[in-house]
């Protein structure tokens, strides 16, 4: 039986367009948000057999649970759903972006929020970070989006399937090593953002350069 | 008139890759390393009218000064020459991997080895650091190499002259921000290593997707 999904802040922009890509691909996703009223009205917007529930219904219910949440919400969500994740795959996706100046590179205090969860959730959850660097409208659209996904976490088994989510979404997936390593790629959206409006670009993304051979 | 480049530590892999590529380019380069001797050894043997001086003696006579040691030997290195760079470009390529777990992001208290470099020189020297991500043996043939060149700085004249450089060593430089984001490209270098390893890869490197406008 294929994994249930639940994407928390389903209903923003990177959550939306994620929770579109993977149920178009038959993926069984629910959409989280505060209210179950704006997650279902969300999920019934975009079709695709996409339901919608309250966050922690939607991680009670799931088996892989996605954060896609800013920065300024991380810690309050995570304490929402923390009752709820116990030996399950969380993905957190939060870029550590500190209004005003998002275009800084401004990691927090632990290193990265990929860090900043893992102290949050504690060691029973099988945690992974990913998608930091892909721009949420060009993931809304049916077009190719040319953003290669780093995937981090200190277990490979639950990086892989994270690695096949996004494989799924349309993107090409990439371990790159444990979840400290997570501090480059959520480092790279404040370069992102400076490069879109320094060069004019719609939504820039990064590539790996190179001839990837299949993983042993 | 044209700057002279000095390439402090261009005896190693990176220092003479570049030395090579940029004298190849017409530009003038001078190859600084412990001895003379050893950096006029390396001058002959890659030619293209390359010179070697004693590191301090290369930054002295230098207008742009490159830096191309290990993370081990930032520090001593800038301390060597910092008495020559006052005004001058100085451009740190320093990753701050620490052997022997170089695929796991280990950043310096300072956020960045740029930061770091920032420190030790002090205010009269205008910093800029790039050339993190490309690998070295790929640097030294003469190919394509498939790796844009993240360029960092406070002072957006002194990044442009590196995005310079980085074209001229037919690479593609590009602005990335204030010199703090450059924690981003040595992070990602830990990745790359990562990546080489996992998927087999000669030589990983990272482009920047997306429809770059030229600069205003």
């Amino acid at each position: 039986m294929s994994s249930k999904i639940a994407i928390i802040g389903g209903t923003g922009n990177l959550g939306s367009a994620l929770a579109w890509r993977l149920a178009r691909a038959g993926r069984a996703v629910i959409i989280g948000s505060r209210t179950a009223e704006s997650a279902s009205a969300k999920a019934a917007e975009l079709g695709h057999g996409l339901t919608g529930m309250a966050n922690p219904d939607a991680a009670d219910v799931a088996d892989i649970i996605i954060i896609t949440v800013p920065f300024s919400a991380q810690e309050a969500t995570l304490a929402e759903i923390k009752p709820h994740v116990a030996g399950k795959i969380v993905v957190d996706t939060t870029v550590p972006l500190v209004p005003p100046k998002v275009m800084r590179v401004q990691l927090p205090a632990e290193g990265s929020a990929a860090a900043k969860a893992a102290g949050l959730l504690g060691d029973d959850v099988r945690l992974v970070s990913g998608f930091h660097n892909v721009a949420a409208h060009k993931l809304a659209q049916d077009v190719d989006v040319a953003c290669d996904i780093l995937v981090f976490g200190d277990e490979k088994a639950a990086r892989a399937e994270v690695v096949a989510l996004a494989d799924a979404a349309g993107l090409r997936g990439i371990h790159a090593g444990p979840l400290v390593n997570s501090a480059a790629a959520e480092a790279m959206t404040s370069l992102l953002i400076f490069i879109n409006k320094n060069y004019q670009v719609d939504g820039a993304g990064i590539a790996v350069t190179g001839d990837l051979k299949p993983l042993g």
